[in-house]
């Protein structure tokens, strides 16, 4: 026997028993459970231990009895890095605001994992999906075949593009445009692109941006000063030591993200090359780690955590609509962060 | 109808259709679909081709017709920061190689939530639990009713204490030893200990092993070096001013995270304090900018990957015998990683 048997009757207790013990009503021991920010923390905290005293189990259908919903949704991202992470982080804001539970998997940018992952949320009868690509997800069927019978989702950040679904991206293009645009008012004229893999579909946005706002200063487009690889540090370490090879060198680099940024900067402390005097520095995703660097760099900050948050606004809505709403894409704008790295005042 | 309905039968395809066109055994099938590591690439490319081209739909179910499980693990984890989500990487890598999903809940530090999260999960017939305890948990009734009903369940890194259940821990005392050695060693003689929060069971294991420490090397222990606080790198910042009035000051601080590090760093840039010559600094978890600020800040390595894995594996060990195993504790050493913070020479 359980050492924390109890002499109440062996009848397994109900919401109105914890209802009535409190002196409360349903509706608010229903809440408490499910943590909606409304119930009184005391309230909530006499709550669960009078569902824990009494042994009350509820179970997601009792939860979800006064809706026709689950109260889950199933989240697929790539990987759990920075950027993820704070996206989830926003999910799981709003998603506890409006009383769900968010269940996370990672593709680990496997098309397979993707695959699996989707069918073993589905299977577990979340309410839907919200999901950003695996890097190894071309065929978007799986996906589709789900939109088709009707299973809400939202896609954010790596979208596919010919999916008829609601989506959430940043706006790629602009944030180069300010990034690149800013490092022409300091002065600079000779201004390096830092790219990921020429298949990378935000890279290519980022270089668009860099290419039209050259242009629209009246700017070269230099070859040679563009450059794509590996989307790592040691990529551009040693891009950079070439780029600082050239003659004449770059007066600025543009690293479509910060960990291009950072392998970048590691080539200029060990070339000696003053940053951002000799050369200025701008990076993409703004990670914590930019303001510590020595200098500080620039970057163009990313709403990861609005992104999440406006994703799983969407979600919601369409949940609690006659379904019939048509998609929407919501573009998020990115914000230029000015460091150290990029103020020379001589523009 | 759908834009890609097919001419085939509209009996739905089975496994054994998918095996049967592409002349393999269902058990590669059913191993390609879960991800197997021991599938080929080619091999695990036509089967999901062709599962697409047949929309064969496997369930959880089918899929776990091998055995008796379905195949997934709940986790619950408090965050997703830097540690929590590279532990949730390392249970990940070990449940994909043995055909598991892996479905990860944020208790978001609540307790209300993470009993919330837990119904969901055992709601979702998970084969059972990994959890590391939110920071508002005392109570850990929710997770010993599972226990006591025999649900697979592994903790990790905060665990309740007076839980009989297997555990993955950090010996966190011997971090700190090694730490204050250290700094010991490089002939820093009056040590600040920057803590967190009093109640926070970790940074008393840590206070401990600084403590020991200084008394195996006879030096005495000096209250005002020791302090407590919010978990936050602005009362490590507040902290260390003060520490710097001092007279005399200290002539090294070892910081019980990193967080509180970068706190404690910043406050001796603003002081002027030359770091390591006149104060020296010692952080804890080594999260990756500790090796790319200026200087460089010595960490204590925690193995936050190892320690997913090593969890994952307990699981999975658990799941697969008779499951009389006895409860085990497994302690993971942590690593200093000294930097140029630490580094002094004249010890």
């Amino acid at each position: 026997m359980p050492p924390h048997s109890r002499s109440h009757s062996a009848r397994p207790a109900t919401i109105k028993d914890v209802a009535r013990e409190l002196g409360i009503s349903i509706s608010t021991v229903s809440r408490a459970m499910r943590d909606f920010p409304d119930v009184n923390p005391a309230t909530r905290q006499a709550v669960l231990q009078m569902a824990e005293q009494l042994d009350y189990q509820p179970n997601q259908v009792a939860l979800s009895l006064v809706t026709k919903h689950a109260h889950s949704i199933g989240v697929i991202v790539p990987n759990l890095d920075y950027f993820f992470a704070t996206a989830v982080r926003g999910i799981d804001e709003m998603a506890l605001e409006a009383g769900y539970t968010v269940l996370t998997c990672q593709s680990n940018e496997s098309y397979g994992r993707e695959i699996t992952n989707t069918q073993r949320l589905v299977n577990t009868r979340v309410d839907g999906l919200i999901v950003s690509l695996s890097s190894a997800t071309s065929n978007v069927d799986h996906f589709r075949r789900l939109l088709l019978r009707g299973l809400p989702m939202v896609f954010f950040d790596r979208v596919g593009t010919d999916l008829e679904a609601s989506k959430v991206v940043l706006d790629n293009k602009d944030g180069a445009v300010q990034a690149v645009g800013h490092l022409i008012e300091q002065g600079c004229r000779r201004i390096a692109f830092l790219g990921g893999p020429a298949s990378l579909f935000i890279s290519n946005q980022r270089q668009e941006g860099y290419l039209a706002t050259l242009r629209a200063h009246g700017l070269p487009i230099i070859e040679e000063l563009i450059t794509h690889g590996e989307f790592d540090r040691e990529h551009a370490y040693r891009a950079t030591l070439q780029l600082l090879d050239l003659q004449p060198r770059p007066d600025a680099i543009f690293a479509m993200s910060d960990r291009l940024a950072v392998g970048a900067l590691l080539a200029l402390r060990e070339r000696g090359v003053r940053v951002p005097e000799e050369v200025a520095l701008v990076g993409f995703n703004d990670e914590p780690v930019m303001s510590l660097l020595t200098p500080s760099v620039s970057s163009v900050a990313q709403p990861a955590f609005d992104m999440g948050k406006v994703a799983a606004q969407l979600f919601i809505e369409m949940l609690n609509s006659d379904q019939s709403l048509p998609p929407q894409t919501v573009v998020l704008k990115p914000t230029l962060v000015v460091r150290e790295s990029s103020l020379l005042r001589r523009g």
